[in-house]
């Protein structure tokens, strides 16, 4: 295993004094593995939290700032956070109007949240509402999850209720957005490489040097098949198929989030943007914004995903609105 | 070798017709491979210009945009481009205040960006000033260069004179400027794992399953000697203390750049930041800025670079000036 890091047991909480040393306009609860907004509290917004195990990278703790989240919480590499954590991230950002917490389907994290919602509601009062994202389209059940997999669309539903907890709605409204941006979602990956669990030291899985993994998960759980690494644009079709498969995303306005897993760099994942971007244009999918880059990632993980996202005005309008994170920035 | 493209030789083709899908903010000239601006010429703004061989996304095609890069110009991989191509930007950016061009210390680059500034000059009569970016401490010749190679600093270069460019400063103050950003910038970088040309078809140099190369070239150009892996701590200090010792950092507030090389997730990169981060404060150096990802890159090649830049408050001042580009974007 070469990788930059000291001890694999520290990875997380070296990480995080980096991250904090980088982004001084972010503050890090080091101990309870917590970033957080420094803007004051504005009264009668709600708070968006969203946390999970680390090795997404920018996913989770990039996306805090003005207009995504306020706190994000971090697990060990690929372990949920406790519920102890994340109630305390729900105490710390609480302005008297509640929390939305954005919870990837993986039972630990869903079991987690959930109790950490009531722990936090029994201490403090608090109301908690809670999104779910599971638009992995690859397997139903898999290696930490019961249903799908949430993947890609978290990103795209943290920027857009973020940008809508900004403009102040309250808990209600932005809980059902969240639910119908998560439900109009949906994501395939694939691999060329495993990633590398620091404290596991070898590889999750083993891939031939002349084979792909179609439909991994962010975790290097188990896709659907595997086959021979094929052109760019052949891999593309596995990955824009099956979305179009599973949610008619024709008639709409899509945002397209083209995914580095970490190990990929930017050319390749620009080069199979234009083969995505092709096969949408054929299969009658208009792209109105589109995002290309690492932005939830699996460790150093080699390979892509692809989310597609089925807008509306409002939808695009809030994925416009400005956004000032270490990981997504623009409009401020 | 297990890449998300399609024919080796297509790779520059592909990829820039996926990188135009993915920023309809600018403009692709794909015959010539150049990458535009799009906002109309300003009256009496100078253009800057840059280019060089494929294969370190984002720079230069990703710095197209307000507040730094007016066209960058773009090789096959690792390979200068002609200097037909950069005449054809330099004539299609001028709008009569002539052309600032950056040009990293590469012997084919340097030759043709020198001949490309000519063959314009005599064309259309416009005025170039050239500034050349040899920034790299690792050594002093090396296997595409005479003198020092140019890496990280090329990112900054470009960043503070677009910046001052946008504010209308003439052509010469211009070159002025972008000679002292130039030469107050000190890189050093190490590989963890070869990249892979396409063409290739496999991994430049060899490298045991337990070294790295010290002082490695964005190409792959051998550095300044292998040891075995340590922690990143160790890493670090061999990175910090030859740009420390080339150069006197304290007594100035400096910006700071932690790169990846492309194969190197973040959370690696933000754990690597946070160990040189600790042996800049030990030293006595003020980090003013900092910015910490993959911002000139080697292809897939897992590994870091630091680069510092020995700022002022007028270089300050300009990089926090707006910039919007697909690859650096602030304050706008």
């Amino acid at each position: 295993m070469k990788k930059l890091i000291n001890r694999p047991d520290d990875v997380l909480a070296d990480s995080l004094v980096g991250y904090a040393s980088a982004h001084p306009e972010v503050r890090v609860d080091h101990e309870r593995r917590i970033v957080y907004r420094t803007e004051p509290k504005e009264r009668g917004k709600v708070a968006v939290v969203s946390g999970g195990g680390t090795g997404h990278e920018p996913l989770h703790g990039g996306y805090v700032g003005r207009g995504m989240l306020d706190a994000a919480v971090a697990g060990e590499v690929f372990t949920s956070p406790t519920p102890d954590q994340v109630a305390a991230a729900i105490a710390g950002v609480d302005g008297g109007a509640g929390v939305l917490q954005i919870v990837k389907n993986y039972t630990g994290d869903v079991m987690n949240f959930d109790m950490a919602a009531e722990l936090a509601a029994a201490e403090t009062g608090v109301q908690v509402e809670t999104v779910l994202v599971a638009d992995d389209v690859a397997v139903e059940d898999s290696l930490f999850t019961a249903g799908r997999r949430g993947v890609g669309t978290t990103v795209l539903v943290e920027k857009i209720v973020g940008a809508a907890a900004e403009e102040g709605r309250d808990l209600a409204s932005l809980a059902a957005l969240g639910r119908r941006v998560s439900e109009s979602g949906r994501s395939m990956g694939m691999a060329l490489t495993s990633c590398t669990v620091p404290a596991a030291g070898k590889p999750t899985f083993e891939l031939p040097d002349d084979e792909m993994e179609i439909g991994v998960g962010i975790h290097g759980e188990p896709g659907r098949h595997r086959e021979k690494v094929g052109p760019a644009s052949e891999i593309a079709k596995l990955l824009v198929e099956p979305v179009l498969d599973d949610l008619d995303f024709t008639g709409a306005p899509v945002i397209a989030l083209l995914n580095g897993l970490g190990g990929t760099p930017l050319i390749e994942l620009y080069l199979m943007y234009g083969e995505v971007a092709k096969l949408l244009e054929a299969a009658g999918v208009t792209v109105a914004r589109r995002l290309v880059g690492n932005y939830i990632t699996s460790l150093d993980m080699a390979g892509s995903s692809l989310t597609l996202l089925r807008a509306d005005d409002e939808l695009l309008s809030l994925w416009d609105a400005p956004v000032v994170t270490p990981g997504l920035r623009w409009g401020a």
